[in-house]
C-alpha cells in the first residue's frame, strides 16, 4: 500500500465497503460520543468520517489527536446505517473504522479555526495565511482563480495566440504610476524597474513580427494602498495583435471573457458578446454618469434642459444661462413616493451637492397628478412634457441635477446606482457588459489650461495626423474599455505605430521630440523599421476573479497578499538590508528624523 | 474586405487562383527582373510571392519599396507556370499580381538584415532585437519556447495539478545566491526582495492544504554573468505535492518531460521514463565523474585499484598507499591507437593533471598484444586482468587516473565526454535521462573542517532524526536531480516538514534555532500547525528549450534578454534614478571614486 494514502478523502463510496484503505489528511473536527470517536478527516478534495472505539488498537493514541493535526490512518470501510447517511457529503454513505494511526504533523494551539465560519481580523488571517487558506471559502477562491486563468489560456490558444514572456527586470515604463526600482549591483547607482505593464514589450513583439501575443502578465505599481487593489502587483490577461481594427480586438477578447463568465459564473446570466453595446465615452457620461456603467440597471439619464430653460424654477433657469450647463434627469420607475424622493435628495446632499430636485406622479383626485415642489414651480405643461420624454407614469419619479456636467455627473452616476438598487430595478445574478469607445485623446487641465493625455499616450488618434492638426480636444482615439457590472474589466487601444504621428501627438501634450526619444526610445526607434498596425487590450484578472467569487476585497482572491500597508506579515517583508548588501549596491539609507 | 488582410502570407494555394485577395506583411526580398518586380511578402505565418509589372496601377510606387517595409497589397491570385512552382513553399504554386498598395510602415537603413543567414555581433542583435526577432531562426525559437511551456501546462493540468501564482515582491529567500532587492517607498530604508525560487511559498501552499501545485515560475538571482545563464532571471516548471514519496514525484514529472521532448524533439530518440536509471550520487561520481552524466555515452568508469596495488607501476602503487586514493579506468572501445591515446593524455595535461596512463590492445605477432608504457610496467598478468574486467579487446584502449577521487573525477568526467565524442560512441539525436538520487545532505569544507549543507537545506534526511544523530557525513537526503545529455534538468526533494528535525539539521550545519527562525520563520512557524509530508521538484525551462533548439546560448531562447553585463541595450536598463525617486525611497547613491 502507498505510504500515505490509497484514496483521497473525497473518494470512498458504498462501492468500497469492506475494503481496507489508507487515508491522510487533517483533523477537521473531533467528536467524542462517550467511548466512540468521530473524526472528520479533511484533505484538499473532501472529507471522510473516520471512527474508532475501544476495539481499535490505536484508540488511546487517537484520543490525543486535536484539530488540524495532519494524520495518516488505515482502516476498514463500513456502510453507515441508513439513518446516518449524510447526503451532503460525497463520502456520506460510508465511514472508516480506524485500525492504525500515524501522526504526520502535530498542531499547536490554533490562532484561527479552520472548521466553522468564525471571522478573524485580517492581520491574523494574513499572519497565519497557511491556516486561513485551509478554510473552505479560501480553498474555493484559490482553485477558482487557478481555473479561471487556465481557462483563459485555453481560450487564447484556441484562437491561435501564443504566450510570450516579457522581462520583469527591465527599464522604467513611464505610464502614470510609480515604478518599483531595483538597484543594480553590477552597475552601482543605476536602477532597473519592474514593469507597470508589458505595454512597450508587447508592441515591440508586434514590430518583431509575432502576429498574436498574449500573456498572463504580472504588473507592478508602487501605488498608495486601497481596499480593492494590491499595493504592489496585479495580474492581467494581456494581448496584442497585428493588422487589426478595433472590432477585431473586440471579437477576440469578448468570447474569451464571456466563456470564462459562463464557465465560472455559477449559473448567473452572461450577456452574449453580440449583445454588448458599444457606447461612446461621451454618451456613457451623459447616460450613466460614468465610463464604467452598470447595465444591469436599466436607468438611462436624459438631458431635460429645454424644459427648464426660462421656467419658473429659478435655480435651474438661472443655471442654464451659463455656458456649458445642463439639467440632467434620472428617471426612477416605481420610485414615486415622497419618502423615497426625500431619501434620494438626502443622498445627493451627503455626496456634496445642494440636493436633487424631483417630481413624482401619483393618483390624485382628478387622475394622475405630479407632486413635489419642482412640478409646482415649472407648471403642469412643462411637467407633462418631462413625463412624456422620460416615459414615466403613476408611481414613478424623476430626479434632476443641474450645472456643468463635470460638477454633477459623478454623483448622478452614484444616484443612478442607488436608485436602481433600492427600487430593485438592477438585476442581480447577471453579468452585463458594455464596450466604451471613442475616448478623447486629450484632456485640458481646468486650472492651468494645459493639455495632457486623457488615457494612454500610445493610442492611434481617429483621423490620424489630420485630426491632430485640428482642435486637440475634439480628437477621439481608437481606445476602448469594457465595463461589466460597474467595473472596468478591460482597457485597450489600436496603437499609434507611425513615428511622425507619435511625435505630433506628444508635442500637443507638451512633450518634445527629445523627451519622447528618451522616455520611449525603444518603441520610437522600432517604429522606424517597418512597424505593422497593431492593437490589443488587457483584462484585469484579479477583478474578474473578484466578480466571480462575489467579493470586494482583493485579498480574498490572492494566495499570499500584502496587507494594506504593503507588508507581508507572514514572510516579514519588507525588512532591513544588511550593510553588505547596501555596500554592494552602492547605496546608503538616509537616516529618518 | 478586411482593412489589412483577407489571408495570411501562408494561406494561398492553387485553390485560390482567380480570387482577389488582400495581404499584409513585410518585404522580405525584392527582385527587379527588368520591368517585373518580384517581392517575397512575409508575415508570421509564411511567405507569398507578389509581383507587378507596368500594367499594375501602383508599379511606380512599388519600385520605391525596400526590405522590411511593412505593406498591404491587394491583388489577383495567379497560378505559377509549372516550371516556376516552388515546392519548398506552401504557397509555392501561386503568386499575387498587385493591383493596390498601402505602405503601413516604412523602414530606414537596416542595421541587420532579416533575409539571409548573415551573422551579426550580439550587441547589434540585442539593440535591434525587433529586427533580429523577425529572422526565421528566432521566430522558430520563440514559438518553440511558447509551445513547450503551453505543453507543460497542459500536461500538468492533465495530472490534476493547478497553477498557483506566488509573490514576486516578497522577502529575502536565502537560498545561496544573491537577492535582487526592491526598496520600499512606504517603509523607507527597508527592502523587499525578488524570489530566488518559490521554494518557501510552494511548501507553504502544501501546509495550506493544496495537494498539487505547479507554476511556470520566474526566479530572480543576481548572479555574475555566464554564457549559458541569464544574469537576472530564469524560468522553471516548479511543482510540489503532498503525501508523496520520492518515486511519486518521479512518476509525475517524468511523463511530462518525456512528453515534451517527444513532442518537440524533432524525431530525436527520447528514452522512455521507465528506462530512466536511478543512480546514486556516489555511483554517478564513480562511473561518470559528475552528477549530471551524459548517458548517450556508453562509457562507464571502473575502479581498477587492485590491479595496480603493489604493481611495477610505481607512481600508482605509491599513490595507493595513501588513504582514500584509487585508480579509476576509463574504458575506450575502438580507441586502440597510440595516436588517439597520446591525444587523450595531452587533453588531461591541458586540464591540469599530470596526464593519463593508458593501455591499448592490438594485433601483434603472437595474437593480441597490450601496448603502452603502463602495460609494460605492470606486466602481462595484471594487464590481462584489467582487460577482462573492462571487457575490452583488440582495437580498444583504457585510460587510468589516480589519486583521491575528488582530485581527478572532474577531469575524468570530461575525458569520458571527449573520448565518447571522438570515438563516435556517444549517440547523437537522442535524449538520455537519468535520475541521480541519494545526495549527501552535508559536505565538509576541506580546509576549515566545517560542515555545511551540500544542496538544499530543506530536504528530509533519509532515516530522519535517527540518521542525524549519527555521522553527519553519512546522511543521505531524499533529494534528487534529473540529468539529460550531461545537463541538470530537474532538481528536487522530499522536504523536511518536521520542525524538530529541521532544527537538528540546521544545528549540524552550524545554524542556531534563532537563526532558523529569523531566516525561515514563515516555514518554521507553519510546520507547527499540522504540516503534511510533501515534496516536489523544479525543471529548468530555459535549459529544456535550449536542448530542444540545439543551442548553447540562453539568449537564443529568450525574447528580450539582458546582455552579459546585465544590460538591456534596447530598453536602456539599468538607468540613473531621478533625485525625486531616491528621496521617496529614502536612499542616497554613494559616489564612486
Amino acid at each position: 500500500m502507498h505510504a500515505y494514502r490509497s484514496h483521497t478523502c473525497a473518494a470512498l463510496t458504498a462501492a468500497n465497503v469492506g475494503e481496507t484503505v489508507r487515508l491522510s489528511g487533517w483533523v477537521h473536527r473531533v467528536r467524542d460520543h462517550g467511548g466512540v470517536l468521530f473524526i472528520d478527516l479533511r484533505d484538499h478534495y473532501g472529507i471522510t468520517q473516520v471512527i474508532a472505539d475501544g476495539d481499535s488498537p490505536v484508540f488511546a493514541e487517537l484520543e490525543k489527536v486535536r484539530s488540524e493535526w495532519c494524520i495518516r490512518i488505515d482502516g476498514d470501510v463500513l456502510a453507515r446505517d441508513a439513518s446516518l447517511v449524510n447526503p451532503n457529503l460525497p463520502t456520506g454513505e460510508v465511514e472508516v473504522f480506524i485500525r492504525d494511526l500515524e501522526v504526520l504533523g502535530r498542531a499547536g494551539e490554533l490562532p484561527l479555526m479552520v472548521f466553522g465560519d468564525q471571522e478573524y481580523p485580517e492581520e491574523t488571517r494574513l499572519r497565519y495565511r497557511y491556516l486561513d487558506l485551509r478554510r473552505e471559502a479560501m480553498q474555493r477562491n484559490m482553485t477558482l482563480r487557478s481555473d479561471v486563468v487556465a481557462s483563459m489560456r485555453r481560450r487564447m490558444w484556441g484562437q491561435g495566440f501564443r504566450e510570450y514572456q516579457t522581462p520583469i527586470i527591465t527599464a522604467s515604463s513611464p505610464e502614470g504610476a510609480r515604478d518599483f526600482l531595483v538597484p543594480s549591483r553590477l552597475h552601482p547607482g543605476r536602477f532597473y524597474a519592474l514593469p507597470q505593464a508589458p505595454q512597450q514589450f508587447k508592441q515591440l513583439i508586434m514590430v518583431s513580427g509575432f502576429d498574436k501575443y498574449f500573456q498572463i502578465a504580472p504588473c507592478f505599481r508602487d501605488e498608495d494602498p486601497r481596499a480593492d487593489r494590491s499595493p504592489t502587483d496585479f495580474y492581467q490577461l494581456d494581448l496584442e495583435m497585428s493588422f487589426v481594427t478595433q472590432q477585431d480586438v473586440f471579437d477576440t477578447i469578448a468570447p474569451v471573457l464571456a466563456g470564462v463568465f459562463e464557465e465560472f459564473g455559477g449559473g448567473r446570466k452572461v450577456d452574449a458578446p453580440q449583445d454588448w453595446p458599444q457606447i461612446a465615452y461621451a454618451d456613457a457620461a451623459k447616460w450613466y454618469g460614468t465610463d464604467k456603467p452598470d447595465l444591469r440597471n436599466p436607468i438611462r439619464m436624459q438631458d431635460c434642459s429645454e424644459h427648464f430653460r426660462g421656467s419658473g424654477f429659478a435655480i435651474f433657469a438661472k443655471l442654464l444661462e451659463q455656458e456649458g450647463t445642463e439639467i440632467r434627469a434620472i428617471p426612477a420607475p416605481t420610485g414615486g413616493s415622497r419618502k423615497f424622493c426625500d431619501r434620494m435628495n438626502a443622498f445627493a446632499q451627503k455626496e456634496g451637492l445642494p440636493g436633487m430636485g424631483y417630481i413624482f406622479w401619483r393618483d390624485g383626485a382628478d387622475g394622475m397628478e405630479a407632486a413635489g415642489p419642482l412640478a409646482k414651480n415649472i407648471g403642469p405643461e412643462r411637467t407633462e412634457a418631462i413625463r412624456q420624454q422620460l416615459g414615466l407614469g403613476v408611481g414613478d419619479a424623476a430626479f434632476f441635477l443641474g450645472g456643468k456636467p463635470k460638477s454633477f455627473e459623478k454623483v448622478a452616476g452614484k444616484a443612478r446606482d442607488v436608485i436602481g438598487a433600492e427600487l430593485g430595478l438592477t438585476e442581480t445574478d447577471r453579468f452585463a457588459f458594455a464596450w466604451i469607445v471613442d475616448f478623447p485623446i486629450y484632456e485640458r487641465d481646468e486650472e492651468t489650461g494645459e493639455i495632457d493625455f486623457e488615457h494612454n499616450p500610445f493610442s492611434m488618434p481617429q483621423g490620424g495626423m489630420e485630426a491632430l492638426n485640428g482642435d486637440p480636444m475634439a480628437v477621439r482615439g481608437f481606445q476602448y474599455d469594457l465595463a461589466c457590472n460597474g467595473y472596468e474589466l478591460v482597457s485597450g487601444a489600436i496603437r499609434n505605430h507611425k513615428p511622425e504621428i507619435m511625435l505630433k501627438a506628444f508635442e500637443l501634450a507638451g512633450y518634445g521630440a527629445d523627451e519622447v526619444k528618451a522616455r520611449f526610445g525603444a518603441l520610437f526607434n522600432a517604429f522606424h523599421y517597418g512597424a505593422p498596425p497593431h492593437g490589443g487590450c488587457a483584462a484585469g484578472i484579479d477583478r474578474i476573479v473578484m466578480l466571480l467569487a462575489d467579493t470586494a476585497n482583493i485579498r480574498e482572491v490572492i494566495m499570499f497578499p500584502m496587507n494594506q500597508r504593503a507588508e507581508d506579515l507572514m514572510m516579514a517583508a519588507p525588512s532591513d538590508p544588511t550593510s553588505d548588501q547596501l555596500m554592494e549596491l552602492g547605496l546608503r539609507v538616509i537616516p529618518r528624523d
